[in-house]
């Protein structure tokens, strides 16, 4: 089904074969992640798909029982780190196949540099051109076990930022430390990434918690995904910190209807960037400035898939695309962000992320500090 | 000071500049990590260090408030996401800098090839090499900071490995859970990495636990690690659900002896390769076969940093090297996996990563299950 939807895009592109060797890419065509292509991205893995033909996988030794017991390919050839070049076995797949004059789309946007010039050096006639569309496409459409897979992993997170946020606290890392232990235990392979900020640094971007004393009206922001089964999840909220102002709770409600109109236009066929058009219009409706070039992105292995939703993508979206939807209000000071997931069906925007209802400005109450003061200890 | 040690090394590989790209480059470059360079990797982030004058940051407008209160580097230029090219900002500053036709090392193991190939378009006469192995050898060589982070960041994981281990489980999901919540609360800002095999998983190198009963005799292997302060830590530990085998002693115990004899033969002056070849010594005289290509790696802001510890690399081991160093033992079964961490030191070798006494093979006591059987609950 991957195998022959990858083929068609390749005749579409005029690709005589393609070579993953991201996680994703890889992940994709395999049907099988492996964890140290993102840790550990020197450990080369790749997938040859030629337009006829079996695929072949090529990973490191380490890897080879995973993939052996867990990929649908059979063709599975391992190099011994250290001693064995990835790219000298990959060229002597491709030239096994036949494909030394090839046409051969790679992962321009994430093969290294180094990687594809031995590539060349081994296969000096090989025209290895960019894949990157075509393996943009190939991941944007969703089936529908992926989107089960990721509504699953959307709902668990969420779960886990109302324990985290309905938890009283008395630091930024106490709350950071409850939301990282429910995304765990909602059955996430391990927390992917874990952004929060409170107070002052609920302004920046990509805040870490520190320990930081939470005070009465400090806004708090979380933005925070796990890896389940391979594939991310992402979702991000706001609350406030005791109590709110009237000022917070409008900017609050401002951005949550913005959210909803915006949820509401993401259908099949609208290009990603009438969305965020959309996405403008609504600020402007709402009397909000928008301070942000892009305002959502598709996820699944990935996690900032296509479509990306800002103003110069005509990608048009398609039933079965899976989209993280995130505006954020921002007037100088701390950042209000929320962030749903949303799978596009024949029948409209259906949002796979709500554990609750999140339409008023949530509030996480102040507990006692711990024993020691501004450190965070075992619940 | 990190500058000066890059300059240095720019004139002995014979380059007018360099150009840092990845994480950790960066990160080591600029003094602060930016996050969303390992989660969007698309986000490209630069220095470029001239030979001489001033460092220039190069990153994207989102990014800009985090790294202008963080980094030492003065002159920043942000790039605006999606309709502005990161690669043109930076070929901008290599020309503004007077190195249209310099040698600019650039970091081709990380650098995507399109990023290359986008700069080489706006600079053709500019001659980009390689900047490996100078970025290697640049982090190499801790300062007593980040020695001083390393080893917090390795006995907070130790102890998070210790008190998991330590209470009484069900599941393998609820050992990692645990695991998880202990590396985050010993002040992580989130996980990295958490490998978790129990029973038939252990004998696989990257197994995540998926919900399976602990049945008594079990290997438990670990191994995780945190980000903390953007640096890794990473440990691996091996223990026995309920009871051992006299068997799994004697096999623990050997492993144990091995990785004690790597780490006293781990001094300054030494070639990796040797210490490699110590271990294998050290397999044979324990009658334990090995089955590994590499033994440690240098660990800091990257995982797999150098020295790698593997039969080909004639890299010279020196003071101030941070090392994790993990043999393991494997006999088509289950895997047993050791692995600390140390610093080179002047007297030698200094063990990290040791909250409590390992040389005994740990047991975990079985808790009845959970209501539900077989899936984790909160603790």
């Amino acid at each position: 089904m991957r195998i022959d939807r990858a083929r068609g895009l390749m005749r579409e592109e005029g690709l005589d074969a393609i070579l993953a060797t991201s996680y994703e890419g890889v992940g994709y065509l395999s049907g099988t992640t492996i964890m140290t292509q993102r840790s550990i991205p020197e450990r080369l893995a790749a997938v040859i798909l030629p337009l006829e033909g079996d695929p072949v996988l090529v990973v490191c030794a380490v890897e080879e029982a995973q993939v052996r017991r867990q990929s649908h390919i059979g063709d599975i050839r391992s190099y011994v780190e250290f001693s064995e070049s990835a790219t000298s076995v990959i060229a002597d797949v491709l030239a096994e196949l036949g494909l030394q004059r090839a046409r051969v789309g790679v992962e321009e946007h994430s093969l290294p540099a180094r990687r594809l010039a031995e590539l060349q050096q081994h296969l000096t006639e090989c025209g290895f051109g960019s894949g990157d569309r075509l393996f943009a496409r190939l991941s944007m459409v969703k089936s529908d076990d992926e989107i089960r897979l990721l509504a699953r992993a959307a709902l668990a997170t969420d779960e886990a930022i109302a324990s985290a946020y309905g938890d009283a606290a008395s630091t930024d890392k106490e709350v950071a430390d409850q939301l990282a232990a429910g995304v765990q235990r909602g059955g996430a392979d391990s927390v992917a990434f874990l952004v929060l900020g409170a107070g002052p640094t609920a302004a920046e971007a990509h805040p870490v918690a520190a320990g930081r004393r939470l005070e009465s009206g400090d806004v708090v922001r979380c933005d925070v995904g796990g890896y389940f089964s391979g594939y991310y999840s992402d979702l991000a909220r706001t609350a406030i910190v005791d109590r709110a102002t009237p000022e917070q709770d409008d900017a609050y409600r401002r951005l949550w209807d913005i959210h909803d109109e915006v949820i509401s236009h993401a259908r099949a066929g609208i290009e990603a960037r009438e969305l965020f058009f959309i996405c403008e219009k609504a600020f402007k409706k709402n009397g909000l400035q928008m301070s942000i070039s892009h305002i959502g992105h598709g996820l699944g292995l990935g996690l900032h898939e296509e479509p990306i939703i800002h103003a110069h993508n005509t990608t048009v979206i398609e039933e079965g695309t899976v989209l993280a939807l995130e505006p954020i209000h921002r007037d100088g000071g701390p950042i209000f962000h929320v962030e749903d997931l949303l799978a596009i069906t024949a029948d409209g925007p259906e949002v796979l992320s709500r554990s609750r209802d999140w339409s008023n400005l949530p509030l996480i109450s102040m507990a006692a500090p711990a024993k020691g003061g501004g450190v965070s200890t075992p619940p």
